[in-house]
């Protein structure tokens, strides 16, 4: 294409081993080039750009530095991983990132051995990292072969409790190590807490003892004495002495600060430790998210996530929307309810805008809190708000959710508080794709005593079931909402609660009915559509209630009907499950049930288009359709014909 | 009973406020007997004894400053919460502690005002005082008011990511909240970690800088003169000075070392914060698990969790075993893997006698790792190990496990690692109630994609189902086994791995056939008994797999039987739903079959005996023969008589 940026020595990279020939002022081009490369090719697909382009140096420093793929580079979250995969043989897909059969946004093991460690979720690298350092030092055999391991993680990322289970466990082992803390002072949104605030001392404090007797555990590991001037080897060394004490507690040997732009630092510090060091080291190097392009650098996100934009211009190509995302609606409606009831409070794990709760936020700003990437906490800190008499709301993502399982379980659900969980991106979620789908949560959390479990089948539902959690006082209730937009349906001012436990007739039919909970309702009347036409009227509810369920409406509907079908979007474990167990106890089966359960499949199903992805999942309405056919044993037309 | 111990002073406590009457000459002989009293009560009881003999002081010092139930005291995990149960109005009840109807052993809300927040997993405390705290300045409202709030916790909880989230948060906050760190050097195993060292290295270091200029933070919080000499408030200020860097960096103000058996100190230290503190505050108590109690003192696990003993003697009086139990068989199926593979290692969180993986690190010390309290970081390094091509055994208990869902999903079970996962407590566990109960396993494993889910019969087939998973290289691999005594069956030297995927018959029958999934094949085999005297002979086979399912298995039971029921312990969403949703897809319900599935009830069940729990929960021999009779339409002879 036209456009594309000029690449003369990238063009001569095919694996990060083509890196060993070039001198450091070719590898500072390279960066350079590889930093226009990502630009141009995220503008085609759109995806994550700001954090790739913060780590570019890095990325040609480590690979040229180190022999992946025997040495173990693990990218934590893995946002950043585009001129990774750029420099480890997939430039030549780049321009698919994130489309169906294309590159995965994120590292992943069946694409490359040049990913070791795939990643989605934060602050597993460290962890992972150490797996493969002691496998090494075990002998393990594998195909790449096993050499050092270096997990680059962000500052966001290193507020989880996992990463410093990781720092603590690793600091006890003593292993060879590296971990780099790429410093952007930015993961997706601007970090909080106490740890954030360490890490920006870090920058300003003054030496508070003398350097040479405080140095003397880092000074061993000093880079050879910098071309570049006394200067920065001053600075180095004052970060060495006084800044990593935290770390070095932790019995990690601290370096830096180290300037992530400067590639003569970099390549100093990588070659230097590469050569001595014998235990755990944490490199600490600062970035700045979104570097070297202004439209990203300018961005209050820093060019976090960017559909498909100009390069010239950095104007993003949008499709426009049709409806309301459900996340807006979310924030909307729980801003009407805080309106009246100021008890509402809300709790967010380093998700502000992706939750919707900004707005929240913004409002409320005493009432709202982002605990950073820690869902466990997160979990309890509600549990203890609502044990004092709040009304907290919980707003996380149904994959992010399973990282406060154990909280679900041990603080809300056996105690009874009242914790409203506000779960987005439940089901499928597109170009994410496996890492981020919400599949399980419905199965993780029904079966729990006590908890209410709601699905929203629009938008309009959403805005009633916040208002049904809002006032729900008598233990937890969860409800839960795909990624995107809603189906456009008229909005409340404000939702009005439901009553607990109890489904909507939507169409009267005959001969099968259809139990929906969630959002493929639309599907089913779309199915229904189709199935007119052949003169097939089926029953539709929704269910709204995975627990409790509406025995009386299921009992109707087995009455009535010769077949059943639920369907829902999550996988098997949830609301089907939940109806089955009730109908077998009831002794509904007995006499003869034509029962199905739609449910997401037994795979873990790749990144691609939503309406792609429900076609790999059998819930579009085709999928529906057939399934009542073949139920009520009608061969379809189409089926005749093949 | 004569052998009570004289407890003149602790007589006149009912609740804390009795305490303010008394001086603190009183108050050290308050602890003195409430000490005795707590050795009496466990000697009854049986239960966790030296946690709590390590805390009497600080339990009594904390009571008599602070204003509980107002001000909000919270026991991390509270194994050692029994002295705080006697002091706060149920000393009349401490010795049905871990009985059924009696005290739990752990805080629990639904007991007393005085727990305002339950627990028994560990590291929640100080995200659940940070809500209060922020509820009681936000204005919420409860029956007890809202004053400080106070979180005790060991050094070994403070090793979970959960508890360092929740400091982050709390730093960043900056509330009044006081967080006392109870560090014993001791959780139920000696503690392991970078943290741990630290903790010890706070004891030893000298001074590495002047003490006046260092101490600014800190001085303003000082306790008054001591009256115990100046040499004791002079280890204070160093403490205070030098040690708590790693807790100042993360926004505490730390204060200590506190010596937690000197009452003076201790009440001197609290007073003086509860008059002064703004923000939040660590106290650095260091206490000796089992304090006070010879035989406790001198035991490995410090007294950590005791049968019923004589005191005099520290003698246990425990029941002699029948059987080996299914931790020691796992223990000792691992080695005999171990033995003939050297890429076999093991994962544990803390518990290396719970699990039985004690024996595995004293023969293989470099293969199998402690990672502390600390499952997320578990699971992902044990994905870690197997991608570096060792076996790695992840041993945890169920409930556990819960800790590191997310790990298993993302980590290990998207990329198909193959981690082994030995969950031990699964089902119901007795004495330790629902905080304990192994449950929700099934369900939350069994519908990954790609795993391998096994549950045990009994302790040969453990034995079978570790040969399986040290066999098994696909992917994960989960088996799970209960708590207690296996049925005494014959073992082999090794297990033989089994066909993945298939079940096995134990016994055809007419008429009605029962699936079995674990450990209650045994009740199964007793209703069976109780079945033939009325002439009815159940079909039964035992599963062994959840997933995947012995489908030609079932559509033979199906085929040849009108009733099928499953059984399981666990809640619903397990292998009873799937095989529902086998049944479903496949049709076998359509002409009529009587479908049951027996599974945990929707309940948290109290502590009782197993017995007793398994009658709450209806899966013992009489509920699996009267399933039986209903199901078959035959009334049991018991119930007419009724």
């Amino acid at each position: 294409m036209s456009d594309r940026p000029d690449t003369p020595l990238l063009d001569q990279v095919n694996t990060p081993a083509d890196l060993k020939r070039f001198n450091d002022a070719q590898l500072r081009q390279i960066a350079d080039e590889l930093r226009q490369e990502t630009i141009s090719a995220v503008s085609e697909t759109g995806g994550h750009l700001g954090a790739g382009l913060g780590v570019v140096e890095l990325t040609v420093a480590i690979h040229s530095v180190f022999d992946t793929p025997k040495d173990k580079l693990i990218w934590d979250v893995s946002h950043q991983c585009y001129p990774h995969k750029i420099l480890t043989g997939r430039r030549d897909r780049i321009r698919t990132l994130r489309q169906q059969d294309g590159l995965s946004g994120f590292t992943k093991r069946s694409e490359s051995p040049f990913d070791p460690f795939g990643a989605a979720h934060s602050s597993t690298s460290i962890s992972a990292a150490l797996g493969f350092a002691v496998a090494r030092d075990l002998g393990g055999v594998i195909d790449t072969g096993l050499g050092d391991a270096i997990a680059v993680i962000g500052d966001g990322s290193m507020s989880a409790g996992m990463a410093f289970e990781a720092m603590n466990n690793a600091g006890h082992l003593g292993k060879r190590l590296f971990v780099v803390l790429n410093d952007n002072d930015m993961s997706i949104a601007p970090p909080v807490g106490a740890l954030s605030n360490y890490l920006n001392r870090l920058y300003t404090v003054e030496p508070l003892q003398d350097i040479k007797q405080a140095a003397k555990g880092a000074v061993s590991l000093l880079p050879e004495p910098f071309r570049e001037g006394a200067k920065r080897a001053k600075e180095m060394l004052k970060g060495m002495t006084i800044g990593g004490t935290l770390f070095e507690e932790l019995g990690f040997t601290y370096v830096g600060p180290v300037d992530g732009h400067d590639m003569g630092q970099l390549l100093q510090v990588m070659r230097t430790l590469k050569a001595r060091a014998t235990g755990p080291v944490l490199i600490h190097v600062q970035t700045k998210k979104g570097k070297g392009y202004a439209p990203a650098e300018a961005a209050i996100d820093k060019g976090h996530a960017t559909a498909k934009f100009d390069v010239l211009t950095g104007k993003q190509h949008k499709t426009p929307s049709n409806a309301p995302s459900y996340t807006s609606v979310f924030s909307k409606a729980l801003l009407a309810e805080a309106a009246v009831d100021d008890k509402i409070t809300a709790v967010t794990a380093a998700m502000p805008d992706g939750t919707g709760l900004s707005l929240f936020a913004e409002r409320y700003p005493s009432r709202c809190f982002d605990v950073a990437i820690a869902e466990q906490h997160g979990v309890t800190f509600a549990a203890g708000l609502a044990a004092g008499g709040m009304k907290p709301f919980c707003a996380m993502y149904s994959t992010f959710l399973q990282r406060g399982y154990d909280q679900v379980v041990h603080d809300v659900a056996i105690q009874r508080l009242p914790v409203r969980f506000a779960i987005d991106r439940a089901g499928l979620v597109g170009a994410d794709g496996a890492t981020h789908a919400g599949s399980f949560d419905t199965a993780f959390l029904a079966n729990l005593p006590g908890i209410v479990v709601m699905a929203a089948a629009d938008e309009a539902e959403l805005m009633h079931m916040v208002a049904t959690a809002a006032a729900h006082d008598e233990g937890p209730i969860a409800f839960r909402y795909p990624r995107g937009e809603g189906e456009g349906v008229d909005l409340p001012e404000r939702g009005t609660p439901l009553e607990i436990g109890k489904g909507r007739m939507i169409q009267e039919g005959a001969r099968v009915a259809i139990l929906s909970f969630g959002t493929r309702l639309s599907e089913v009347m779309k199915a229904c559509d189709a199935l007119a036409a052949k003169g097939i009227t089926p029953t539709v509810a929704d269910a709204r209630f995975a627990k409790p369920l509406d025995e009386d409406l299921i009992r109707d509907l087995v009455a009535n009907h010769e077949a059943l079908i639920t369907i829902e979007e999550g996988a098997v474990g949830g609301f089907g499950s939940h109806v089955a167990q009730f109908l077998a106890e009831e002794g509904l089966f007995d006499n003869g049930l034509k029962y199905r359960s739609m449910v997401l499949p037994d795979i873990f199903i790749d990144q691609a288009s939503p309406k792609a992805m429900y076609d790999v999942a059998g819930l579009n309405a085709s999928d529906i359709e057939a399934k009542v056919l073949s139920v009520l044993g009608v061969a379809r037309l189409d089926e005749k014909r093949a």
